[in-house]
């Protein structure tokens, strides 16, 4: 059976785009992605980078458009300001803001600000895939985001009551290819494999140790000074380090007394952060996080009343 | 009353050259920086550098050469191998490899090399600037180097028992130049002051979170973007946690029993470190940075007996 499109669903953060038309069930019926990210609209033009994806995906004259991510931010196409924490999911979707245009409805989905003084934070982009992860709605959900920015969020009965970023993936990239481990790990980094003992050993450490990684770092670099520890091992010790960490960070300050976690990835990150939870003794949740965006902006787009009756 | 030289001592780095030409006493008669460090040297050549140093310096002919540093790496110019630990600080200088020349007597001082699996680590320089830190002979003493690689070596009884390595310089250069917190540091990051009371409240929150830095990066960014946190307080925040950290994570460490700690630095480095241990609630013993290395090179050269009776 063929469906209709009703609408594009845009994932428009810093260096990517990705686009779908999604269909009244929330379903990809076509998908463009591009490296035409915040950085490159900025020096081309939102605009034109919108219309040639609406001409890649053959999206039909007039279909309205969703957007989240940091198209939304000051230095983006529109600003969409930021919902303040606590907020319920609900609230931060209605607080789409218009882009003006003549011929559609284009809308941009706005990010959170946790304003507190001594750990304040911002995330854009998150909040849909959140609103798309079909938390229960009843209870405390400890949720995990991870990327370049992992986002660690505390949902509580459907408000967001609290988050926190860690810079692990940008950490792993600053430490790989610009630190003195880029001699241990080589120009071109292996790829982790969660199987690999080293990981499993690395994350081992960085649990115990409570998310001080800093200290363990340079034993990469002696390890292979010392112990002919490979390139691939080396790659492999400072991902365990790093997620290892992270995951017990993110344990002390928000999974005091839960044991479960909503993990929402994809791809190889949610192979080695479900390894990591699984070695942290935690139960995970799992959630794919291309599927959790398509549906948090599908849900965007009901609430703010841009198609009806979508099941999202 | 004008004083003979009796040698030349090199700290020889990665980046940077330092040379002295010592008196009987170990006073420092002339000196000569140069940025001719291992780095340059590989295209260079070891000898053509030391020619010109000795040159500036106009070191008399024949006067013997100690150097200490990644000269004697295995990239270096002749390979000094590793002393493994625990060792005396008196073998460790006795190791000294000596360079074939015809000319003069050039020793270089080895590094140090912990073999254990978990914490493998090595140093290099380090361990000529520790053997000039005079710590008394009897007792256990953690000795705290701060700088790109800071080490942490504990002394007990003229034996270096142990020692790690927290990267806290070169993460703060990777973070506040390449990573997002580059929007809010700025091209040129301000020096960061020890009064600055940010500085003084980062230095607190990473001292109660143990290590952990990671969990507070993102909160710099999301100061400069919600609470108009200024380039000069970010690189003081940034600088405040990175510090923070690592003596909250070596006093994980080592410092359990003990409430002092000698350091050794010079500079703006002295002032902040001294700063976040007053905080920690640690007794600092000072020792000149660059005083202890010409003392430790003084008294590599005496134990090889290139020179006699320098009372270093």
């Amino acid at each position: 059976m063929s469906t209709s499109p009703v609408i594009v669903a845009i994932d428009w953060g810093t260096t990517r785009m990705r686009a779908w038309l999604l269909d009244t069930e929330g379903a990809a019926l076509a998908e463009n992605r591009s490296d035409e990210g915040l950085t490159t609209a900025q020096t081309v033009g939102f605009e034109p980078i919108l219309e040639r994806c609406l001409a890649a995906l053959r999206a039909p004259d007039g279909l309205p458009v969703i957007i989240c991510g940091m198209a939304g931010a000051r230095q983006g196409w529109i600003e969409a300001p930021y919902v303040d924490v606590p907020s319920s999911i609900t609230a931060i979707l209605r607080g789409a803001v218009r882009v003006p245009h003549a011929g559609r409805d284009i809308r941009i989905v706005p990010g959170l600000a946790q304003r507190s003084t001594d750990a304040p934070d911002v995330m854009r982009g998150e909040e849909t895939q959140l609103a798309g992860s079909r938390l229960e709605d009843a209870g405390r959900h400890v949720v995990c985001m991870p990327g370049t920015h992992s986002k660690w969020v505390v949902v509580d009965s459907g408000v967001v009551e609290t988050f926190r970023t860690w810079p692990t993936g940008e950490l792993f990239a600053l430490l790989s290819s610009h630190s003195i481990l880029r001699h241990s790990i080589g120009e071109q980094p292996s790829p982790v494999r969660a199987e690999n003992p080293v990981f499993a050993r690395a994350c081992e450490i960085a649990l115990a140790e409570g998310g001080d990684f800093a200290s363990r770092l340079f034993s990469i670099r002696a390890g292979s000074l010392l112990h002919g520890l490979t390139p691939e091992g080396a790659a492999a010790m400072l991902s365990g380090l790093m997620i290892g960490s992270e995951v017990a960070s993110a344990r002390r300050q928000f999974l005091l007394a839960d044991r479960s976690v909503t993990l929402v990835a994809s791809g190889t990150l949610a192979t080695l952060y479900r390894h990591v939870f699984k070695i942290a003794g935690l139960e995970v949740r799992d959630i794919d996080a291309d599927a959790a965006v398509r549906i948090g902006l599908c849900e965007a787009a009901r609430q703010n009343e841009m198609i009806q009756g979508v099941r999202a």
